[in-house]
């Protein structure tokens, strides 16, 4: 993230990759861990949580140390408060890749879903991957056209989301009654990480130009 | 809030207490929607988000413009910052309130919940309606005492949240497969709500008192 920091922030800079990397590799891996399914997939998902906080603390320290430091020449506040924000985006987004492990986990040695779920989850990680790396381009080269695209992707992740009430509602369904619980909070789950994705694509942009060209810039404040 | 902030922080105190209130108002709200089921009541809810997100928003510009005043003699910036954040954490109390309201909208006329599962969910709502009043009572009167209550009741609210799991899994169960769905989600979208009820309460505590005394402070950057 060098590339769109200046020298103060570098450190910040650094932490932001790492944070997207790990974030990037438990989406995946979750979603390995549930399509396969995968129960070492599922555990280190979990156990790679812990790195996934410890860097979102890091950051904010060195935000807020930023904060104190009170250069007016130095980088816009609005950047500084933006990354912490996007830092939190990160991190919850990795907390959702370890509920999706958790249930996996739990549900072993049964597989999380039933077969006939398994095109539409599918497809829907295929979105949440294409996402992650997406996110992490934006990171390292400024591409904030990428934003647009992991925006209107999400639009359709939001319809696989809703057909997967439609499945569990229709005669193909033969899960149990435990698979339906999961599938409903699985799905959940993948929902809210291409909620934060659209959230993060929009505080890059944010840092990267100073506005957020779909919204007005004091929604830009949400976190989701 | 004006007992926490200094003459600094007037208007974004009154703005605090504002947002406070009208979350409390939403949890309780739902709340009725979903226990009766009253349409009126989730309605009044689904309309109400906006005025919580306006608040937010005016917090954190006001949050933000006190950051760039860079005096040295002001209010510590950590406090700005875990505002900022608190301000967040109760927009997103008042996001999971409106989800409850419209999934109570979306199965109108049914019920959300068949009767079997009432019991559970209306003593998850007094948890939540009683976190509400205490994180009120918070911001006027400095009690951080409180906040320990409020975490060891999310506890109970956490196994009340699971037991809606056992109950939907029992030969109790007499709802449909809708309502199971709907289940999942409203004891999640309460517990979620819980959750975000504990981190108010550790926030509060840190801007009262420049600490929490169950966590690393480092922690308490945490967005939940």
């Amino acid at each position: 993230m060098r590339v769109i920091f200046n020298e103060e922030m570098r450190q910040v800079a650094d932490d932001m990759d790492r944070i997207a990397g790990a974030v990037s590799q438990a989406i995946k891996t979750s979603g390995k861990a549930l399509l396969e399914p995968n129960l070492d997939a599922a555990q280190e998902v979990i156990d790679g949580d812990q790195a996934i906080d410890q860097l979102e603390g890091s950051i904010i320290d060195q935000c807020v140390r930023l904060l104190a430091k009170q250069n007016p020449v130095a980088t816009d506040l609005r950047v500084i408060v933006s990354t912490l924000r996007l830092a939190a985006t990160f991190e919850r987004m990795g907390d959702l890749s370890r509920h999706i492990a958790e249930a996996v986990r739990r549900a072993y040695p049964d597989p999380p879903l039933p077969p006939e779920a398994h095109d539409l989850f599918g497809r829907m990680q295929d979105f949440l991957n294409q996402m992650s790396d997406r996110l992490v381009a934006m990171l390292s080269d400024r591409d904030t056209k990428v934003a647009e695209q992991i925006i209107i992707d999400d639009d359709q992740l939001d319809q696989l989301h809703q057909q997967t009430f439609d499945l569990a509602l229709s005669d193909e369904w033969t899960g149990s009654k435990q698979q339906m619980i999961d599938l409903v909070l699985l799905a959940r789950f993948m929902e809210r990480i291409g909620d934060h994705g659209v959230s993060a694509a929009r505080r890059v942009v944010y840092i990267v130009s100073g506005f957020d060209p779909t919204k007005d810039p004091k929604d830009l404040e949400d976190i989701d």
